[in-house]
């Protein structure tokens, strides 16, 4: 089973982190590929990077389709381009921000995110609406500290611990979720420091598309999600024509 | 890796299904372990026979509990006792409507269930709602066929596949949700004649269950789902102080 | 005609107390039944608890059948076992909760609760989803006072003033609901010290049913609740069998 | 204990009725007054009328409570003039779809609603989802019979009957609401027929009233629904300064 | 084109404030009619004050009806009569509640609404609902100054530029809506010194109405809307009988 | 004023259509710009095409904010790249569905949706859901034309028109929209021929954007949308870079 783990900015170092998350937890028969976007943003920060950084996820996709890939991570907590890429592939697609959510459902009656900038919380809470997790999403913080310097920052693990203890006490809250593909190695910690469940959307979105290949589920294609329409494509966006 | 998944009624020839539908997708490492309720009724087709469940329910994790087990499927669509149990285990707990529905929820913009008898629909609802996945549940319908008739009946599987093709028509759903543990062993063969994702919520419990522990996660204990507090039992209920 | 007052814990002193709360609304030509249930436990404060007060609270209303009570009061703000009870009671069967909410909703936009332990509040918010008064409910609040220790306590009363004071500033709402069978003495205190209308949920559920009965309404019993299908029950339940 | 029951519409044969139905359920220390609005249209069919309703009815609150009634029913199915009739009175009011709903609420999962005219169903949907009975509303069908002629057609009982057997089968409800004070005689007689538990708001609400008042409950007057603003008030209203 | 614009309550110098801005942002083709209501209140803070504003409402939109008036605005931000007006009127007919919810919600993901008294909170959050904003406004803001005073408070503005920077702090929107046609002059400085964009409902509507006309738009009236069916009204409403 | 019109697709001859549909509603003083996206697909159906479609808008927004353009509209029915464009304009951005929904919502109970291809219509529920529309659509409705059919299928007006009769009867709605931009210049016909108002998003969204910069309101930039932080972008989307 080969599972791609499509990182959608364009920084490498990151995807090296999350495809170590997500083999930390693929199965034994599962081969988990990481691969970085080709184009647009080095970190996805504002809805004009997201919907930019879909276009380089969609290529990875049809990549991944040549390739044999039976299914897909989309390793950003935006979880753009969700719905282009399950059209496009035969196996399932998964986003780490729908993988955390539906997780952290599972753990209580409500969980609280923890995320990067605070410009950001507005595109989780639409994402936990859509997902119909709206009901146990009982907050979205942020720490204030931008996608890359989740890395570079020496205090960024004790901000975030802080960020996420606040949280659990405001919200009271059965477990997290940080929000971020970039804190992706950061749960374990959490979770010991705070004595609660802390969901990492990488590990949780690696494992439920196994599941879902492994019951030999996808995305159906009878209706809305059937293969998009052959049509050409121009100008710098020719490459998309199908 | 030790699942225990607890049948919650007293037949003991469902819990041989249910045992071979959980072992078919488990992992290389997981031993699945199907055990039938010690008392109650034999087939849950009421609320008064899911609300006497639980006490058969809840012994069974008392005693995986004391057995090590990792984490619990409860195996009826009505999901009984999930909350309760999840006070109790120390590991994580999933019923199968929840897994099920949850699951087809990653599968397109909309489901549909096909369950049993018509008067359980109104549960089926009520969970859908609970979860979050009500936006995503186009209809539930049902067979009309009584629980303990769907391995005696030579017309079941015919039946249902027609129930799952109408419910498809009706609600243009992307996916469909089978509503019985019993029905797990017919997911492959509607998947294959109707074209469209078949759920059985069976494999996406124990598939979730197992990608729960494997992720360190369980249910958060900081409040609503802690330890149940120590008191004394009376009556013919009385093994269940604590 | 009478109405049968189902404690579904084991404490008699407590259906006392419930009783003589019932009685002192109802009306002359009602005759109120209080009852202990006869297994499980001495209070209700887990889902645990809850779920294992079902059983005792079914013999309690078939008992009732037998003896011809005309409905039923559930005295726990949990509202165990009522879609069970509904389906055997020929005559309506209402939850203090339930009766609670409803007629807290027409005193005004918005009420609050005070209930005993913070790990009920979860149960609380369900409720109100499941009955359509989460839109009047601003909050749930715990007084942390034991169920057993609101007759003990000394200062149980005080406490609960004090946290029935806040939660009025914090929801700024129009009228209270005091969430729990034990607490169904004290809403003319409360009422009289904070200027506000206090709903007790025994007093509401009794004229509820007392009203249900003189319309001659009870449960609708041509889908989901019609009698439960008859079957043989097993092990420790075995009387349930019908 | 005093209620008065406020026909909103001028035509008193309506006024007959209600008070009838009212009557034949108060409690025996119950004295219901019928009195008929003395400005405002014969019968109200559309959101005009009952726009135009409104200040008759709160000329007869503020009648009832120089009179001294305990508490008020507002004897039209769209509920006119209840917030601010809650604003004007001490004791408490309600209004008959509101205590239908409620009341049908408590009988199972769902309830129909038939009423007179076509037009009239956006303002039932809109009480339902105001009352929080939305969930429990699965439809609201016309019999486009209207208000006068519920009296006057021979066939008017027929003709609601098949509405209410059409409502019922294809809402798959377990109870039935007749939405309309003209209405309010013909509930046994739809319930003999059809198995259903039928509810008359008048009937529903003077129960509520009644239950309302013996708990000592009345609006919460500490917010919102204080008494209104002393103020002048000029033209052909300038009756309603206070 | 012509634009009526109501003034609900009798206050003429409100409604010459409500003109003015009215007229600031009406296009050159357009005639903005603003009229002051015959009868009822002099403003509005209350149920009781909003109820009684609708005779006056609906005699002046058919006055606008027999002077060819093009479309309405009612100018009091509890959009009394809306309903009603949109039945009698051919033209269409918006609220200016109505017009600045909608319009701000397209600022940004969420608004606050600043009115003047507490007690008009509840109205606000009900229509924010009935419109579909309930989403987007995120907090409803009392400033504590009665309707005529803000006229003549020298502090009015003041007090009302701080509540606003208060609500902008406490629910962190993007956008906020003054409350209260009384309040129309003060968007742009509110605007200049808190650095959001504000929303006058005055304005708003007017401009939506405007927008409508051009399009040939007006309520749809082949179902809920179409003209009240005609009848005799009596007593002190007898001119209101069509 | 300058408010500038994005036909998201590639195809030179709806961009015309477009642009005459807006300029028929524009007010003396605004000048109406349509552009034709530079890159991208020749029509748009499919969350592929959609979703490939917004580096197109960002660019033509971008090199319109260059340009001095006031305000911007969207002109396709999913409302591509909305809040990526709110963020990067400095005045309002407006989709065409979302000024639809708004606009119809002003028109009665509910309305009905008529779009193209039966795939699209989720996304439809999914833009009324999040614009706070959704309680007022009661149904999308497919006339199954291709997009760029609607200008050469010679039916294609008499097919949209009894696809619109359809949905009116069977959605018992008060209003219509037209689900394309394809369709703006049916309008007229089909109100005419069906006796509704019926809505185009592209004169609805002209004339709202045109109402925004009239009130000096723009897209609040405290939060989530202020302008995105600077960065460089790699790839074929290195243009994209801030």
């Amino acid at each position: 089973m080969r599972i791609l783990v499509v990182n959608p900015n364009t920084t490498a170092s990151m995807t090296t982190t999350i495809g170590e998350c997500a083999r930390a937890v693929a199965g034994p028969g599962t081969l988990v590929e990481a691969v970085t976007s080709s184009a647009g943003p080095p970190s996805i920060e504002s809805h004009y990077d997201e919907a930019l950084s879909v276009p380089g996820i969609l290529e990875a996709v049809a990549r991944g389709e040549s390739a044999g890939a039976d299914g897909y991570v989309i390793a950003c907590f935006g979880d753009p381009g969700l719905d282009a890429a399950r059209e496009v592939a035969a196996g399932p697609v998964v986003g780490i921000a729908e993988a955390a959510m539906h997780t952290a459902s599972l753990l209580g009656r409500g969980f609280s995110v923890v995320t990067t900038l605070a410009r950001t919380r507005g595109r989780a809470w639409e994402l936990a609406e859509r997902y119909g997790m709206h009901r146990f999403c009982r907050g979205v913080h942020a720490c204030d500290i931008p996608v890359l310097d989740l890395d570079r920052d020496p205090d960024a693990a004790k901000v975030i611990t802080e960020a996420c203890r606040d949280a659990l006490e405001h919200d009271g809250s059965d477990a997290l979720v940080l929000g971020c593909a970039g804190m992706a190695d950061l749960c374990s910690r959490v979770s010991r420091e705070l004595g609660v469940p802390v969901v990492d959307g990488v590990a949780a979105a690696t494992l439920t598309v196994q599941s879902l290949i492994t019951q030999g589920l996808s995305t159906g294609s009878r209706g809305e999600f059937a293969s998009p329409p052959t049509k050409q494509y121009t100008g710098f966006l020719d490459r998309f024509g199908r």
